[in-house]
């Protein structure tokens, strides 16, 4: 399908996608299964083929595909890769009036940021974070974050939901979405670092993954419950030790880093969180739950 | 209840308790519950009152506690502890011929090193970990690992069975179930530091925690499949990073570390995770997963 044979029909059921790295073909696919009416395009050529066999509309360059659609999805890499093609001058011109929904991933001072230049230049502005692999697209299993205005969240809320899965809005600061997006990949990336260091320890043990894993499955299946019990003991600053007092944490990090180090295996980010709970004891806090932490790290 | 009008009754459904902590307590408490003679002890007087109350006896001394039964489950904070009580001369000359289950928490080394001063003093000798809170003892939910000489596991698993849940022997080797445990706790409080670290940084961007914990439940309950799906690739030495490669995982990474510091809170643990994902990548495996950080730990 050509650009050009399309682009007097501004629909509002249009939409386009800037961005096709796995998640942006995912968001691309979804709209297209959405029957909407769907323009790509993509920094390096070519990722596009598939989108275009289905019906997608590839277009010759960013201000083309932004001139097209209402609504514009972006979802790259970081803020510096969003900010190279939405900061071109031609780019930002085609841009005036529309919408753009920025669903790369970067901090929330950056989804900030990239508001401010929205407003000074006509261009309306909510930021997202996906929370889920790009095959959870378009499935229900997909879960997506959102942020800044609600009316215009609202109004572009029907396409956007074309992706399929749950989507919250989580409130008029754009940041929000990007603080959520980091708060929750710092506990996804912590755990699996914790999970790549166990594999590593029972290896050297002569334990396999495969024999660690069912246990480790275990050991997940109880966080969920322990996430909303320490949840309700920071809101409240209440931080009962009575089950598992931090003391008996700390005894059990330093078995950790003693066993690590014995197969000459880095125990760097053990160290650290022992280092944390050492310095809740050494506040007074030592019949504290673990999760004081947070304050310690807080302050 | 007293020792002494007891002693002469060493029936095999006694086991005597060394360590009355909580789980110590707990462990005491579902002896008594299944129905057993059971004997207690505590290097600090008086934390056995309620047990008593219940038809535990009481023993003056350790050595007392471990004469009158063939089964003798030691709970205490670490190796030291438990070492500073079994191997006194009177109680090691009282424990010859008898079985000590010891699921005190420390290295797989010190199990080891328990098992040779056992085998010279003729102690029978397993060794357990509780993988699971005290308040699951006597529960469906109690998980029990256990290692040493299969045959003696056999002989006093009635009794260990008494404790409630799930009990895998997971071979001879004596030091499994510590390194078991240290893996374990390694993926549990990794994700815990994971955890009060994320609710740090969401406080920091005006986000509460109970805002935060569905979405960090959410998190949580992805983790059990994609361990599954990593200890394949650990197992088969491929780490494929087609729909997250470690790249991706790096950048992510970053974005928090800048997220935590712009605020002033420690961003350590992240700092020595991505660290681990710069050196697989600089080795030229920037397109696997994650996952291949435990090939780099374990070299």
């Amino acid at each position: 399908m050509s650009l050009h044979s399309e682009q007097s029909h501004q629909l509002p059921s249009s939409v386009t996608v800037l961005g096709l790295g796995p998640m942006g073909r995912a968001l691309a696919s979804a709209f297209l299964d959405g029957g909407l009416r769907t323009t790509v395009w993509n920094r390096t050529p070519g990722r596009d083929r598939e989108l275009v066999e289905r019906g997608a509309v590839s277009a010759p360059s960013a201000e083309e595909a932004v001139a097209v659609s209402e609504l514009i999805v972006v979802c790259v890499v970081n803020y510096d890769a969003a900010d190279a093609i939405l900061r071109r001058e031609a780019v930002t011109t085609a841009l005036k009036g529309r919408t753009v929904v920025n669903l790369t991933a970067d901090t929330p001072g950056r989804a900030r940021d990239t508001a401010t230049w929205a407003a000074e230049h006509g261009v309306r502005y909510l930021d997202g974070a996906i929370m889920t692999p790009a095959t959870t697209i378009g499935t229900p299993a997909a879960v997506f974050i959102h942020s800044g205005p609600e009316e215009l969240y609202r109004e572009h809320r029907p396409v956007i939901e074309k992706l399929g899965g749950t989507h919250t809005h989580l409130g008029e600061d754009i940041g929000r979405a990007a603080a959520y997006d980091i708060a929750l990949l710092d506990i996804f990336w912590t755990a699996m670092a914790g999970y790549a260091h166990a594999l590593a320890v029972a290896k050297a043990e002569g334990v396999t993954a495969g024999e660690l894993a069912p246990f480790a499955q275990g050991i997940a299946a109880i966080l969920p419950p322990l996430f909303e019990e320490f949840a309700g003991d920071v809101d409240s600053g209440s931080y009962s030790g009575e089950i598992n007092p931090i003391t008996s944490a700390a005894s059990s990090m330093a078995h950790i880093i003693h066993a690590s180090e014995a197969h000459g295996i880095d125990a760097g980010v053990m160290r650290v969180v022992e280092g944390w709970a050492r310095r809740v004891i050494a506040r007074g806090h030592g019949t504290d739950g673990f999760v004081r932490v947070t304050e310690l790290l807080g302050r």
